[in-house]
């Protein structure tokens, strides 16, 4: 049953013990949102858990309160379970440990509706956004621990202020959370600090990149052997997506032998659809898929499925 | 003479016949406060000629106006010349082109005060936040003309809301020009994007990277061939300076025979005093000279320099 925010308000003032969670795989916005509304909560004398089936990247440990995510065990007294940032599909075993109503709480479109209650805002660039309105709408004191997990929250999920996402809203957001003494460039560095054999596998599998007509493809190898010096290659992707005249950047990378991982960035092309047609998916700028293929074969099949479909649909 | 925001509002309604002007290797800031003061005094029915003794770099040629900036040339006929984002000693040949009084609207605290007027407020990110705060002042009617010229100064002076000069009067601004209709990804993507050759150059550098001391120096070096092959590395030293505990990142590049440019870049130490003493200068986080040496000696004087400059300074 989808809510407003007001009866968001309630159903959150109503409980006493509380577990709050979010999507397996988090990123910035499902840990952010999370901590956000658990150290408010707290504040005002909830009991609040905070449950997540997944680890929290490194990349978050800045976050105030990132050690208080347990890995899901049963728990008998919650009288409110808070999704966050998904549906109550993603947030894996969880579901089964807590047995009281969810509330959840999410900006994706895609919501499944499935929850007891359901507060969506689409119109929002991050689940962190929708906390802020919430926080604001119960008056609450903002300490400077709440607008840290907030602002990482609403900056991770729209590339700091850089995406599409972002509406005059989000920035005021920012604004008001630099007022509590959020320091951007701190939580910018935390984010963006890369080890050093990260970006040298990034700069070793950008060397690999081909360019399919015009330029409009760009198309980057990841094989077992730079995997295995250098471990990742984080940012690759976002890389070839800024050369001049690129509008589909793909990233193959090895998986095990004949599994290959394909990634695909876009400026106008529809990729979700050519991810689809090898069962992957995602969004219309942003999806991926894996082949059953070794690397150079799976380059081949999603070349020229996308080139297919470019030139179906007038975009080649 | 320093004068008020209000005083400068005073000047510039005198004023009926102006040039606008900022300083040589324009940047975004520059570029974009000048248009958007100029758009905004062209619109209350002022003559208005932009004069600047330098090249606007392609990059910039999605700022609306961006092809009005002239070179410097006689102009008899103003009643006022403005000096945008820095003191009169960095316009070049405009100063002695019109001869007219000086208003200065800056940002720096380096401001050497020789203007006859001087609106300085060092506490703003971007000369852009003043051109923002002056036309609210005015109580100008904005176009998106003018909303993306503006948003363009303040973002790229502040990394895109990144950088420890962001403040919620910052974010705030930014705001505000989205409701003018700015697409903040339209001026990202053009700002981010780069040439092929420049992202094969600057991951062919990377590959160079040395570590010194437990990390804290991270040096590339950028040879004559691969300037041959590529022309530039856009991009590398941040590349660098991001990577796990580095505090200093330097590149150390080929300009000819026997002569080599430095850029540094830091966390915590302050790179302006090693480079003054190659003759160089810049700020305590980013810095640069130009040594006379070949590259690799030029890589050992400025390594030595900069480890003895941390010893003396306990930053090692």
């Amino acid at each position: 049953m989808q809510i407003t925010l007001i009866e968001t308000v309630e159903r959150l003032e109503q409980a006493k013990n509380l577990v709050i969670t979010a999507h397996v795989n988090p990123d910035g916005d499902a840990i952010g949102s999370s901590l956000a509304l658990r150290h408010y909560l707290v504040s005002i004398g909830k009991k609040v858990r905070l449950l997540l089936d997944d680890d929290i990247p490194a990349d978050f440990s800045f976050l105030p309160g990132h050690e208080l995510f347990e890995r899901p065990k049963d728990v008998s007294d919650a009288d409110l379970l808070v999704v966050l940032d998904t549906s109550i599909d993603r947030i894996g075993t969880v579901k089964k440990c807590v047995n009281a109503p969810v509330l959840n709480i999410d900006h994706h479109i895609s919501n499944d509706s499935a929850a007891d209650y359901l507060y969506l805002d689409a119109g929002k660039a991050a689940t962190g956004e929708i906390i802020f309105a919430l926080l604001q709408k119960m008056q609450a004191k903002l300490t400077l621990e709440t607008a840290v997990c907030m602002y990482t929250a609403i900056a991770t999920d729209c590339g700091f202020f850089r995406y599409s996402n972002t509406t005059a809203f989000t920035m005021e957001a920012g604004a008001e959370l630099l007022r509590f003494g959020v320091k951007p460039n701190e939580i910018s560095e935390a984010l963006e600090k890369r080890p050093w054999l990260t970006v040298k596998g990034k700069a070793a599998a950008l060397q690999t990149t081909e360019f399919f007509p015009d330029k409009k493809i760009a198309i980057a190898i990841v094989t077992k052997e730079v995997l295995g010096e250098c471990a990742s290659t984080g940012g690759l992707i976002d890389e070839i997506r800024v050369i001049d005249g690129v509008d589909v950047a793909i990233v193959v990378k090895y998986v095990e032998d004949g599994i290959s991982r394909v990634s695909m960035r876009s400026k106008h092309t529809d990729v979700s659809a050519v991810a689809l047609e090898f069962e992957g998916g995602g969004h219309i700028r942003a999806a991926g898929c894996t082949i059953k293929a070794p690397l150079l074969e799976a380059k081949q099949l999603i070349l020229t499925a996308l080139k297919n479909h470019m030139e179906a649909n007038c975009d080649a």
